[in-house]
């Protein structure tokens, strides 16, 4: 998991991004996943400070670096890490798939690095050239029948790997709820889930109300056994309702028994 | 993993969408994944078709289907997940982190189920109309200061984590490298286990159903309005009964009904 400090100690590098709305959703998701350093380098268009996709990012946009060279926006960086999919020729350092790409960063983070996250442009990726200058390749798995990237979708799936997967922004109770691999319901649940779930005797109350309504009604009497009674509370289980819930069923069953009744 | 086949029972439903740009990107970000079936629910511009921005999606864009409602893109899905981020106010379903929806679908496709995958308009994300429809609410971890993402960017991180992340398209070398510590997604067996949960659209005739009986029992008149058909929609969708115990419980209703009637 990325503090926000560790966060701080990211570099998000374009290399010579050709249209602005690209930039801009790329400075979006970094804005979504709370990274702020945006390196343009030698970007095609004059006006991309101004992309209207930026939503929310319209300052970390302002304040992004722009560069002449690859080389130049990541001086200070103790560990460059190029991105692409899988149509990259032969790469000549290490290819890690972005799955994996946390535990390296991780360590890189803990010795007190700085990380660039190299993009290249929209039209041919990084090149041979930009790619001499990173440590490792992490590769986004697409399909080889459609494996190229929009660059702004990149950036995102990337930054979500690295923040929003690995817990930066998940509350204690979420992850409690990962990592039991239980999911729960989020913190501001409505009155009816949060109220308490309606008692043993409740439930029982309506099942044995369901059954003669059953009967009542002349539903597959044959079937109502044993083994019915037993689904029917299953069922009533998996409801998960609460004490008025199930006192609102009942009410609808005895009505309906009276009606029948008639 | 996701087989193709596993991809191929995915509607990914895109909810009123407004920018054609989007709706093209997200359809990228599909071939990009390997999903081919779209849904296009009352989209705000006529010519999304034509969207610039489906690069290498061209014909999954001709061939994507447009419906008129929520309901009817989703009718034979036995499984249906809304999309969303923390912003989402009260969630009345289960809420799952993103990186934990993998075993949920793994298990839903092992018994034979179609899933969707629903995303709500850029203005507003999915209304809480259309989660009454959802089973379960992915959220993508986000940074709270800036929580709101672009669709295209979210339909790419939703279908990275599915497919491309856990290993859909790695050589049998990357996905060993992968595999160490990363929970595993359930089997890739296609043996239906447990038949198929109800489709959404069985689902909608059994609540119209308990509505037509209820109002023919008298029950509550004044409370039969849009916000019981609401409960009425997340109490069945909770219950979680597969196609046969639909078609029993519409049994056993139709029968309350005709003997009502007489």
């Amino acid at each position: 998991m990325l503090t926000k400090d560790q966060r701080d100690r990211f570099e998000i590098v374009l290399v010579s991004p050709r249209n602005p709305l690209n930039t801009g959703a790329a400075a979006r998701a970094m804005a979504n996943f709370g990274f702020s350093h945006l390196s343009v380098v030698a970007p095609f268009e004059a006006h991309w400070r101004e992309a209207q996709s930026a939503i929310g990012a319209e300052e970390l946009l302002q304040n992004a670096r722009t560069t002449e060279s690859l080389e130049e926006a990541i001086a200070d960086c103790t560990l460059v890490i190029g991105t692409g999919t899988l149509t990259h020729r032969k790469a000549e350092q290490t290819v890690v798939p972005l799955s994996e790409l946390g535990s390296r960063v991780g360590s890189e983070l803990d010795r007190g690095g700085r990380i660039a996250l190299v993009f290249g442009s929209e039209k041919r990726g990084l090149t041979r050239d930009d790619l001499s200058y990173c440590h490792l390749l992490a590769v986004i798995p697409t399909d080889a029948a459609q494996p190229s990237m929009n660059l702004g979708q990149a950036v995102a799936v990337c930054l979500y790997e690295l923040a929003g997967r690995s817990g930066a922004f998940l509350s204690r109770k979420d992850k409690d709820a990962a990592r039991m691999g239980r999911p729960e319901i989020s913190g501001e649940s409505t009155a009816q889930v949060e109220s308490p779930t309606a008692t043993s005797g409740e439930l029982d109350r309506l099942a044995g109300m369901i059954e003669e309504a059953m009967l009542a009604a002349g539903y597959s009497p044959r079937e109502m056994q044993a083994a019915n009674r037993h689904d029917l509370r299953l069922l009533l289980l998996r409801l998960n309702i609460n004490g008025a819930g199930t006192r609102r069923a009942l009410g609808l069953f005895r009505r309906i028994l009276h009606k029948i009744g008639n």
